[in-house]
């Protein structure tokens, strides 16, 4: 089975894009995280995106935040699908990010989550690689009956609590 | 092989959406395009996502304007990957439809393009279907083998052009 | 009498609603809190909506966050007026929602109101409801007699104040 | 039955506003629509909205662009719901006219729709009348069956073109 | 010599409110305070605005926040120069608040500073009464020299501070 | 009586300034137009807020596009009330105008007024005079009582049309 | 004497860019002019900016719209200044080129001009060098010379045009 | 050799404006650091900017929030670069800032970095000098070569976290 990457742009980010690899584990994929920066290691984005098919990986998570075009140059140079995850910023509330990753020019899409939306990063990227494994369709079929129970759920917790 | 459905909110957005059915044609892949709305037509909008996987799609494109829920509606209801495509509007350029369709609340991701980018739209369904088709990823390699001499062959063009 | 519904997205929206469920129980309309996701419980909300009038609701008032779909996907089944209350977000101050919400297509109006504005969104509901109850027009006028008295007071207070 | 006021803040947003009276009529809903100006009529806005229900109005829809203030001002001075149509704008799409409508503060909602949904505002309107009237409920119920109709024969039309 | 009168939308403003009222002690312009809601007390506003020249003031400044109308109401009744002072709000920052006081409609001007800019709401309005004073405009170009001075002091200390 | 002076960064601001020379005419108040650039003239615009009281000028209006300082840069040497009218430019519908005028820093206010308001400028120059000058006072209170009428007028010609 | 290089994302922008060309060419600067894409051809840009400093240029402008991450990939790999000129998008006026480009991250800095500001990107360029070269430094001089004059004679033929 | 000037609009911006100072010791570049404020102290600000050839300053930082001239007023008298440091603000993250310095008009351009940017800002300087001074470009190249070991070295230590 297909490998996920997740690649962040800074150390810094990596308790935003947590989430997208606790999920991943929990569909017991096989998950990679690297930090690798499309301006301050260039040649090793470049190298990470050219080698991706060899190395086994059906999506790369690329999350960045500010101008942020680690996504964009990721897909420049790979043909699998390239998941953007902009990371909030102080600036409008990461207005910045969004726009760099999801804008991109006619050719090379970047499939873009929300703003910190690390855990739909790696929804995203199991939903996938599912096109390719009925297992692992089945386990993202149980997760979203669970999130829909948990809705439930609040639902009664609540007829009780605002009854008291 | 598995098909891409093309659905629209609407039937004037059919201009703005013809090149992701371009470009998935090029590609050679089936792809069926129907005006489905979220708003106007839901149960419609509701049985086409629960029918996907059983109706042999491996991926969605929702193209849609201003409060755009028709790719979150779409992807509520099933887990083959959904691609949002926001069409501009006359706010903000559009502004209403990317926040409307990228904004997705945690477990319902929607892979989310730039505004009125259809054939972007087209070619991450093509990618993402291409995980499960060596042929296929080879027609993209080539794509974006020519989109490159395309622009080297501009250049040239300009060069000339200049020094005349 | 008819009823008014509060539906919230998440469990966590509970405490900027709460104004809401206050102030149409200080005017004694009987009121129904729910939690439904227009993502995660697609099924119910729809249900939902589908019986409002049956279930003897005049209006729903519906809460969420970021790409805000519960109001819209409400009033697609139903005609009772359906008020949207967007909830703030980190993005731009609620934007988001705001747009998700009160941007909808032609045919399917949502009454939108300020965002995390819940007692406005209840004050609403209930001047609905008092075209068909000369008693509860009644309230809202004083209610409104007295917001103009505490604005009164709260000026003879700061003039003692400035003055000392 | 009560009647619609639909008030402009100036005589060149008639064409905008058409759209409200014309799906009014549709309804057979009595409609007057008045020009005034909440900055250069205030009397005349303030005395409209003072005697509002005298006048046997059930809602009224207020439509103004930039600093709207217009909805707000109506109402200030009376309990009936009122609905602000913000007016597009060569600043940033409208967002002026919609934010001077939609975030009133506490104490005082309009029920704002889309940015220049004339049609919405006006459909909202006889929504918040049908509570008063099983009547026009047929009506609109109606009316939403002939645009779900409209979409599928739009779909229908699509197919055809398509294949040709 | 004429007064200024500061008006403010709700109590809770006073704290942003108060550098007005300081600087324009400091001119000793004689200055009154008051809490006047657009919307929750229109008629004293619209009494305020239009005895505003009998009762000897020159200027009007006018502070409120999110849908701001009451720099734009009192200035649709008096031909005084009326100062508008946007207040921060959480959304964008107060964006609503500065587009719904400085988007006025043609006629009916609001001299508009910027947002939570009390101190220069109050030296513009002593910029305007000074006009009709000699002895007020020789107070503000001493303030003015102080700035200056203040500055070039700063300065200084900050070469003694980078040299440590 | 004292002048106003109306000064535009560009020749090619001159069709949006317009309006605020015309009405000043209408009241026959002496102004003074020029183009002056806060950046390429610096030396110019400095030594014109100088004189600006000598030169018996009793507001300035300053007109200016994108990053427009011209306001600001004339406000930081003279003590008379200058005036912001920011021009609309093709970004966000002249937002870069409007922050660069309104923002100003403690200290130096702009009386700021809408985009391309430049009626709205020229009769708030006029407020501000009228200050001293009764007769002028007249003149406004007039003007103020046309529009109303015209709105009036504009309400009674809409009837008959509607009723046709 | 260093060259210049301008780069652009894609012919299309060549319209916009040409304004730089000209003001380089008016002060004698050699310049090179090329279309190379981030995303379409990375190899190609990041070999242009490896040798940028042994093919003797001294500032290289990249020009680019939307997602534009050009000005970026370049400066990521040279340390000669690289100016950014954001293209004007249908996308909220070009706020989406703009972010992109000057929100860069912390180390690799990209000197941004406004959107669509060809000519200051050129003068910019031609400032830069001008620290190697008196020569130029007096061509810029005499073009600011130029500009003042410009405007002076532009206000001198507006007097007699408003006086006649 | 060339120095650099850093200049700030206000005391308070120093925290933001030190990474600039440092990085440019760093470099052991030249560097000055004054308190001038555009609006407060004009005279001095122009000063600054006449003399600064004449001061031996190649290139000059101007950090200033909200409407920030600072950039644009030093630009307009001298042809040295100037590289605008936009300060983050409460509104929109500082667009106000970023705007009032970026969006120039013709003729006088300023080199933006991001909001509170501030190495960034050192960096560009840096390289700008760096065209007259092979030892200072080493060293620049140097610091590009550490910033991207610490990467590599932060993607190291995160395997070892994560295996873990």
């Amino acid at each position: 089975m297909l490998k996920i990457a997740i690649i962040m742009g800074s150390k810094s980010d990596f308790e935003v894009v947590k989430p997208a690899l606790k999920v991943l584990k929990s569909f017991e994929i096989e998950t990679d995280v690297h930090i690798i920066s499309a301006h301050r290691t260039p040649d090793i984005a470049h190298e990470f995106a050219l080698n991706a098919i060899k190395n086994n990986y059906g999506v790369i998570i690329a999350a960045a935040g500010k101008s942020a075009h680690l996504a964009g140059v990721l897909a420049a140079s790979t043909i699998i699908p390239v998941i953007g995850l902009p990371i909030q910023t102080s600036f409008m509330g990461g207005l910045d990010s969004l726009l760099s990753i999801v804008q991109m020019p006619s050719g090379i899409p970047v499939a873009t989550v929300g703003v910190n939306a690390a855990e739909n990063a790696g929804i995203l990227a199991a939903q996938i690689l599912a096109l390719t494994s009925g297992e692992l369709a089945k386990k993202i079929k149980d997760f979203k009956k669970q999130m829909a129970e948990k809705i439930a759920n609040d639902d009664k917790t609540l007829q009780s609590e605002i009854n008291l």
